[in-house]
Order: structure tokens, then C-alpha cells, then sequence
């Protein structure tokens, strides 16, 4: 398990309790309420996006840095089967981040925002003595009452992903190397920059597609997928030669596995659905939601395994922020 | 105005817009929502505390710290005449900061909560290059669907705030000095390190004490009643003699005006009472929560006043994160 999840865990079990209205606390990808008499859950979701860990100035734009870190949070909501209605936004700012910077942020958030039917409704700025500092909460209501938590998944029931793995992180190796030219290249760098939150594919999923368990990529496939399991109480088996990779990734001599197992910020959906359920989904699916595959499969034995070859264990190789040492 | 407020309010008329559900969006205390079918309105604010800005490390235990950064949100909530149910929390900690800090932390964030009947439901954990970043977010809800409002002053209405002012300022100074001995500099430093909510009083107050508007006192008198006076559309006049100063800053060489009507981080609760109300307030207001004192009115003419041998326009000289020179 990451230091960072043991960390998350720690909290929960000391300090998470009960509460009237509260249906989900802390371990899933938002917290789950219900209001007194409300005809929906209601899902609340924060995330934190900082200068020169998640993010570098000289990559973004303030537009494509507003749109990101919304997009982050709006993911959270789409692994949970909502949709997204309100958000307050936390923005620590250095000095030379001035006006017309701050209008720029808002305009590329709330653009994005619209597209999924989220308003602006509050937050705070602050100056920073050093670096910019976004903390984003974002408020979604369920569709009936309906969700896709991490811990419905039981064994048996097939693994899918929306798009395509490791192509944020390929265009993150991109940035660093400083080369953007060539359209596979300007796809990296964009999804890498300005991630598109599967809103509409959670919705669908959680509505029709009978999907049991979801989860998002946003560490990489090799952390979040524990992460369901562990919810689950169940292991998994992933095919390698299933994977939807980003196969473009090797002509910068990258690995393409390596980027999908392990790469971070693709901000894809990880769903399960029970084998009965899935043939219907890969037919009914609609076309114009961004494409899903079938990766592989839920197990009763709580291990992770990559088969292909050889089949091994899957250890998590995601970004950790907590790891001991770096 | 301050440029802070300047700012914010570009950000509300170019990107708030109205959206089913929504009640209230930026510009006060707290949004106000009603999810569908809800019994009780719903207000949700964000609060941001950074290292070196709000906070120093060396002054303050993880529990004070984690307390203070829930209490300046609970004083939103309180603000609103809401009751404080959930929050979320966004730590961006530096990587000195370990298990045992981040637990402390939020001891000291939960027992408060606790206290107010708020419980913690999430949120997201980060390594910081440099500095502890806060953010806090909190959801409350109404009692009935009574709120207290900035904009619901009316000219004529008696001015009150809870507690004293400048205190906190008072004990920030002495901080700065490294002095903390004697029992009116440990109550000075107590109220800046670890504020009370005034989240008793603010639902009295909405729910019996007939007040119109309210404000929590976070940036000083003479910056946040021009907040309450402009939502209000009206002026106000304060009796220099009335405010219930820290009088024991005289022995450090403070000045308890000075510090009253500019000092920030009192966190004391600021409201209007229309004039048929004042007596029955005064007369009922319970014993056990802390004093209220009259301070001053609103009035039809828009402009601050304070009145005392002299009267003299009150010019906000609060705490402005944007202010063009620091």
C-alpha cells in the first residue's frame, strides 16, 4: 500500500465518525450525503493542485491551469456516477500573479465548468510567499440514487477503462524534454495539460451500463486499481495485451506499458461490471462517449496480477506523495 | 474598497451565474444551495490559511493549527446563522511534517468539530515544496430556512458584535515580540491561536434574536462592516466610546483603538438588530454565550463613521492580501 493511502487510512480510522445525513465518509473518491429530504446524494470532492509538484508556470497557460484543476475534481464526481453542480475554489497566488492572470484561471475553469453544468460559487484568495497553491472543492448530486463507489466490485465481474493509459504521462516526459511538435505529440502534451473529466461516461455508466465498481486513474493504473480492490475486498487480473496503451509514447523511445500501468493524470475511468451485464454494455455503449476496452477482471484472491508472457504481481509504481524517499 | 474585494467582486460579475438550486453564490459569508426536495438550506464556504501569511509554525501546535484553520470556517457558517454539519480538507505539508504532525493536526480540528457538531469527510493530502498550505472547506445547514445575510441591513438598524475586539491582533503582537507571560497576554495569544466559533450565538441569533445581517469579524471592523454596509446598500455610524476594546493592550504599548477597529483575526460576529428588536434582544440574549455589545447603527447616508469627540470617516485598514505595497 502507498504511504500515502496508509496515511489516509490512519485519519479515517481515527478521527471519521458517523453522523446523520452522512451515507460515505472519507475512502472513496468523494463523500457522500444526504440531505434532510433531499431527492438526491449529494457527493463532495476536494483536490489539491500545486506549483512545481502537479504542475510548472511555464507549461500552462492560466487558462489550461484553471481547466486542469477543476477537471481533477470533476473527474472524482464522474468516478462516483454524479454529475457536478457547484464548486469553491482556494487559490494561493505569488505576487506576479496579478488581474489579468486571475481572469484567465477563471475563464478556462469556468468554461469547463459550463460544458458539465458546474457554477462557481465561492472560495478564497490568498497571496503565497512562494508558488501558486489551487484547492478545489466541487459538490455533484447523484442521478436517482445511484452511485459507483469503489467497493462494489465482486469477483468475477469484468475490468474496463475509458480511453487511453499513459498518454498524459508521455506528454508530461514530453514537457520535461521541452518537445511539443508532431499531432501525437500535441495530443500528449494536451491530455497531460488539460485532462477532459469522463462526466458524461460516469453518468452513463452508473445510469445504464450497469456498472458495479468505478474508480479514477489519477495516479496510475497500478495504485488506483488496489485502491477498488482493496474497496472491494477482491484481487484482479489485468491482460497486458488488452491494455488500450498510448503505443505513440515509443517512438520517443518511452515504454508505452510502462507509461499505462504506472503513468499518472490520465484521469480515465476504471469500472467494473458483472459478467452479466457485460455484453449488453460493449453493445449499448454510445458512440460518441470516448471509447471503453475491457482490461481484464475482478478475483476472489486479493492479489494483483499482470498476465501476459508471464503473469506477475502488479505493484504500485504511481506517484506517491508520502513515499519515504524520492 | 480593498483590492482583495475588488478582485473578488470581477470574479463574481464575470463568472457567477444563476443555476437551478442555487440560492446565493459569491459575495457573502457562504453560498447558499437547496438540493432538490431539502428541508434545510445548505451554505458551503472555503477558507484558506498559509504559512508565513496567516500562520507560523513556531508559534503554533499541530493542534492549534489544525483547530484555528476549522475555526475560521466555522466562523463563516456561524456568520450565516447555519450550523456547521461536514468538512473537507486540503493539507499541502512540506516534507518535515510527518505521521505524527498531520495526526495532531487533526486532533486538534476534530475535537472542535466535534464540539460543533461538524464532522470530517474527506479532503486530499499533498507534499508542499515549501510551507503548510491550508484549506478548509465547510458545508452547514440551516435551522428552518432562516438565514442571516450581509445584505439584509436595513438604515436604523443597532449594530452589535460578540466579544472583544483587537484581542486577537493584540496577542499576534505580542507573539511577534516573544512575550507571552501574564494572564491578559495568554488570553490575547489564545484568541489568535485558537479561535472561538461564535457558532452558538450566530444561530441565536438567527433564530430568535431577530437580527437582520451578519458578518464574522475576520480582516478587522473597518474592513469587514463596509462589506456588510455595502451588500446593505447603506452607511454606518460606530460610537468610539461603545466598542468593547482589549483595554489590557494599553500595558504593552498598544493602542486597544487601533487595534479594535483594524486588528484582524477576531472572528467575533458583527450584526444588525432592526430597532423594535434591539430591546427584546438585549433583554432575552442568554448569559452563557458570549456578550453582545451595541456598538453603533446603520444608517441611509453610505458612509462610515465613527463618532467621538470627533466624528471622522472610517477608512478600511484591515488585512488586504492584494493590496498594491505591502
Amino acid at each position: 500500500m502507498m504511504e500515502e493511502d496508509r496515511v489516509v487510512r490512519l485519519i479515517q480510522r481515527r478521527f471519521a465518525a458517523a453522523a446523520p445525513m452522512l451515507r460515505l465518509g472519507i475512502g472513496d473518491d468523494a463523500a457522500v450525503i444526504r440531505p434532510r429530504g433531499a431527492a438526491e446524494l449529494w457527493t463532495i470532492t476536494t483536490d489539491l493542485l500545486i506549483e512545481e509538484v502537479d504542475f510548472r508556470r511555464a507549461w500552462s497557460t492560466p487558462e489550461q491551469l484553471g481547466h486542469r484543476a477543476l477537471a481533477v475534481n470533476l473527474s472524482d464526481i464522474a468516478a462516483m456516477g454524479c454529475r457536478p453542480r457547484f464548486y469553491t475554489v482556494g487559490l494561493a497566488l505569488p505576487r506576479d500573479c496579478k488581474r489579468g492572470w486571475i481572469l484567465q484561471f477563471y475563464r478556462g475553469m469556468t468554461a469547463l465548468g459550463r460544458r458539465h453544468g458546474a457554477e462557481l460559487i465561492g472560495g478564497d484568495l490568498s497571496r503565497s510567499p512562494r508558488g501558486i497553491y489551487l484547492s478545489v472543492t466541487v459538490l455533484g448530486c447523484s442521478v436517482g440514487r445511484k452511485l459507483l463507489l469503489r467497493s462494489a466490485g465482486r469477483p468475477g465481474d469484468l475490468l474496463y477503462v475509458t480511453g487511453t493509459l499513459g498518454q498524459a504521462a508521455a506528454g508530461l516526459a514530453l514537457l520535461e524534454r521541452g518537445r511539443r511538435r508532431g499531432a501525437a505529440a500535441r495530443r500528449a502534451v494536451e491530455a497531460h495539460l488539460r485532462p477532459e473529466p469522463r462526466c458524461e461516461t460516469g453518468l452513463w455508466l452508473c445510469r445504464r451500463g450497469r456498472a458495479s465498481a468505478a474508480i479514477d486513474l489519477s495516479d496510475g493504473l497500478s495504485s488506483d486499481l488496489p485502491r477498488l480492490c482493496r474497496a472491494s475486498g477482491v484481487g484482479a487480473e489485468i491482460e497486458e495485451a488488452a491494455l488500450p496503451l498510448f503505443r505513440a509514447s515509443a517512438r520517443w523511445r518511452m515504454d508505452p506499458l510502462e507509461l499505462g500501468l504506472h503513468g499518472g493524470d490520465d484521469y480515465e475511468l476504471l469500472f467494473a461490471v458483472p459478467p452479466g451485464a457485460a455484453g449488453r454494455l460493449e453493445r449499448d455503449y454510445p458512440a460518441d462517449l470516448p471509447p471503453v476496452t475491457r482490461i481484464g477482471r475482478l478475483t476472489a484472491r486479493r492479489q494483483i496480477l499482470l498476465t501476459g508472457a508471464a503473469t506477475s504481481p502488479l505493484e504500485p509504481r504511481g506517484y506517491d506523495h508520502f513515499a519515504p524517499r524520492r
